[in-house]
C-alpha cells in the first residue's frame, strides 16, 4: 500500500499542535494490517506526550501489536519529559514505522536505527517535502542551533521607515498592523534593539483588533548595551524581558536557542535589521510596504556591507499579500551564486496579473 | 433602447487605434432606427479621418439619414486636419448622437452644443466611467495641458537604485526589462536627466527581446543644463532628441504638450524622479522592485520635500505584477487629506493571497 494518504492525515493532526514552543508539531496515525485506522495522536507541546505515545495511549494494552505507525517526524530516541518514542513503539509491538523526515536533533535523532535494530520495518521519506515545508522553521532551528529568524520592517515604497523629522505613525494601515500582531503571536521571541525601546517605548505584546492580549505572547528580547528606563512599557509585558547586552548577534541567537526559542521575530529598528542582514542571520523577510513616498534620510535598512552589485543580498519573493492599501512581501535569501528566478523559471516570467481587482489607470 | 451594447462595440473599435500620438482613440457605430449596425469606424491617428467620418464614409450618400451615431467621445467641433465631426454628422442627416464623455479640448469641444442647435438629439454619459478609464491618459493631458506623466524607477526591495560603488546592472531581470520597453513603446516621450545620459549613455529606444527596435519609438527628451557629448548614443535614436535646458519641469511639460506629446515616461535617474515627485507632476508610478537588498547611499528616490509624516506623498496601489522574480507596482497619487484605503474599503482588508504559487517558507 502507499503511505501518502495516512501521512497526509498525520500532517493534518500535527497542525493541531501549538505553532510556537521548543518542540515540533508532530502527528501520528496507527493502522492495522488492512490499513484501517486504529488511533490518531498529535503533540500538544512541551511536557505532554509525543504524537506516537498520544496515539498508542488511546488503544487498550496489546492492541497495537503488528500495527503500522505513520508519523510525520522520525520517532525520537531520547529521555526527555517523556520516554523515547522508539522504545514505546517497540514495546507496543508495532511492526512497521513510516515517517516523513529525519529528526535532526543531536539528542533526539537515531530513532529509526533503534527501531530497525529491534526488527521493526522502517519506511522514511513519505511526503518529505510537504512535511519539511510544514516544519521549516523548527527544522532550520534544529539544524543551525539557533531560532528560525524572521526580520520584519515596514517602509514606504521608497524604502523609508519615517519622515525626515522621525515621525512615522502610521505608515502602514490597520490591516497590516494586525498582521504584525499575528506574526508576533506565532513567534517565541520578539527582538528589538535598545534604540527602538528608547525611541518608542513599545509594549512588544501580540494584541488583537481591540488592543486585547492574544493567547500566546512572544518573549521580548532587547539587544544592546544602553540602559532602559525602569518604567519602560516592556517591563509590563506578561513575559519577563530578556536583555542581551552585546552586539554579537550569533551569540544572542545561540543563547535564545538554548532557552528553547525556535522562532524569533526581529522587529527593528533599522540599525538592528541591517545588522541581522549583514550577519547573514535572516531566514525570512517580512517587508510591509506602504503606498506612500517619504524621501529623506530615515531608511528602513541602512548599511548591510554591500559595496558592489556582485555582493547584493539576493532574495526570492515567496508571497505578496495585500493588506488594506499596503503590501506584505515575504522573501527568503537566495544562496550567493544561484541563478536568478527570471533565468530559471520561464513560466514565472509571464507576469500574470496578481491583483484580482486590477484597474486601468 | 439602451445604448450600452453599441457603446461597448464602439469602445472595442476605439482600441484598434494607436496608443500614442496627439489624438485620442475613438470608435463609432452607426445604427438604423431598428438598432441594426449600418457601419463602424475608428480613428487611426493624426491626419486620418475621425471615427465618425470613418464610419460615415463606409455608407453610400444619404444612407445615414435618420441614423443614430454611437461614439465614445463627444464629436469634435473644430477644423483640424479634417472638418468638424459635428458638421459631418449634421450634413449626413444623423438624427441622434450618443456619446460617453465630453471632449475637454479647448479647440475641439462644443460638438454636442452644435449638434443640439441643429436639432440632433444628443445623449451623453453612456459607459462614461469605462471610456474615461480607457482614455485616462489622453483626458488627463487634455484637462491639464501637459502630458500624462508616468514616473518609473527600478530599485531593490530596500529602495536602492545601485550598490554603494554605483554598479547596478542588472538589478531587475529580463522580464522586467522587457516590460519597461513595452512601456516606452506606449509613450510619446521618454524623459531623462542629463545625469543619466552622462552616466549610462543609454539609447532610449523601445526594443524587443532580441534587441530589435519596436514599431513605435518614444521621442527622447533630456532635461538639464549640462552638455551631452556629440557621440552620445541618444543621437542615434530614430527620433531627434529634444533638449530642455532648464530645471522648470512645469515649463518642460507644457512644451512637450505643445509639441503634441500626450504620454511621457520619466525614466530617471533619482534626481529627476525626485524632482517630478516634489513638483507634483506624477500621474502614475511604475516601480520595479527587485528581490534583492543593497543598503548604502544610492537611493532610487532622494529628497522629495517631505519633512514630517503629515506631508507624506500618499499613493494607491492599483496593480502588482510579477515579472520573473521581480515585482512591478503601479500606483497613483492620492489627493492630500483623502482617507487611506484601509479605512475605506473593508473588503480590501481581507488580505487575499495574490500569488497563486504561494509557498510556505
Ligand atoms: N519601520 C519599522 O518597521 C520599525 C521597526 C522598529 C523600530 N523602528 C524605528 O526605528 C527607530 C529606532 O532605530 P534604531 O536603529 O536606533 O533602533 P534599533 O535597531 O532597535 O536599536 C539600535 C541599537 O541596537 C543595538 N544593537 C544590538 N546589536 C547590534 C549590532 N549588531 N549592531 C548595531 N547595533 C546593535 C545598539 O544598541 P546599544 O547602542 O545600546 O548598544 C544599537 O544602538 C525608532 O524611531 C523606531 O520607531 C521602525
Ligand atoms: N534605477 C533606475 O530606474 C534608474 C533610471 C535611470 C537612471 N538611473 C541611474 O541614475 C544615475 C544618474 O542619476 P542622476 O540623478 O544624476 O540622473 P538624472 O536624474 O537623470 O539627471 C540629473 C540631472 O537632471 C537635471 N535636472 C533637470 N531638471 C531638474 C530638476 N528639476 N531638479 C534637479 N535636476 C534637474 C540636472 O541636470 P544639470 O545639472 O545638467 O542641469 C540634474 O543634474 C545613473 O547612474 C543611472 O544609472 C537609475
Amino acid at each position: 500500500m502507499t503511505w501518502e494518504a495516512p501521512m497526509r492525515t498525520a500532517l493534518q493532526l500535527a497542525a493541531n499542535g501549538p505553532a510556537t514552543g521548543v518542540n515540533p508539531r508532530v502527528g501520528c496515525v496507527l493502522l492495522d494490517a488492512e490499513g484501517n485506522v486504529l488511533a490518531e495522536g498529535w503533540h500538544r507541546g512541551v511536557g505532554t506526550p509525543h504524537a506516537e505515545v498520544d496515539a498508542l495511549g488511546k488503544l487498550p494494552e496489546g492492541a497495537a501489536r503488528g500495527a503500522t505507525a505513520v508519523v510525520t517526524l522520525e520517532p525520537c530516541n531520547h529521555w526527555g519529559h517523556t520516554g523515547p518514542c522508539s522504545v514505546a513503539l517497540i514495546e507496543a509491538g508495532v511492526s512497521r514505522v513510516v515517517y516523513a523526515t529525519d529528526d535532526p536533533g543531536h539528542h533526539s535523532g537515531g530513532g529509526a536505527e533503534r527501531l530497525r535494530e529491534a526488527g521493526v520495518e522502517v519506511v522514511d521519506g513519505v511526503l518529505r517535502d510537504e512535511v519539511e515545508r510544514f516544519l521549516g522553521d523548527w527544522l532550520t532551528a534544529a539544524r543551525l542551533g539557533r531560532p528560525y529568524i524572521v526580520v520584519k520592517w515596514a517602509s514606504s515604497l521608497d524604502g523609508r521607515a519615517a519622515a525626515a523629522d522621525g515621525t512615522s505613525r502610521w505608515i502602514t494601515g490597520a490591516a497590516a498592523r494586525q498582521r504584525v500582531h499575528e506574526q508576533r503571536e506565532a513567534s517565541d521571541a520578539i527582538v528589538v534593539g535598545t534604540g527602538t525601546v528608547l525611541a518608542d517605548d513599545p509594549s512588544l505584546t501580540a494584541r488583537g483588533d481591540a488592543g486585547e492580549l492574544l493567547a500566546t505572547q512572544p518573549t521580548p528580547v532587547v539587544i544592546g548595551t544602553r540602559a532602559i528606563p525602569n518604567d519602560a512599557a516592556v517591563f509590563r509585558h506578561p513575559n519577563p524581558v530578556i536583555f542581551e547586552g552585546t552586539h554579537d548577534l550569533h551569540a544572542v541567537m545561540a543563547d535564545l536557542h538554548q532557552r528553547g526559542f525556535r522562532r524569533a521575530y526581529v522587529e527593528g529598528g533599522p540599525t538592528l535589521a541591517s545588522a541581522f542582514v549583514a550577519a547573514g542571520l535572516v531566514d525570512e523577510y517580512a517587508v510591509y510596504l506602504a503606498p506612500t513616498l517619504l524621501g529623506g534620510p530615515r531608511l528602513a535598512l541602512g548599511d548591510i556591507g554591500v559595496e558592489t552589485i556582485g555582493d547584493q543580498r539576493r532574495l526570492r519573493i515567496v508571497d505578496v499579500e495585500r493588506l488594506g492599501g499596503d503590501l506584505l512581501i515575504r522573501a527568503v535569501p537566495v544562496p550567493a551564486g544561484a541563478p536568478r528566478a527570471a533565468d530559471t523559471d520561464p513560466a514565472d516570467v509571464a507576469g500574470a496579473d496578481i491583483f484580482p481587482e486590477t484597474e486601468e489607470v
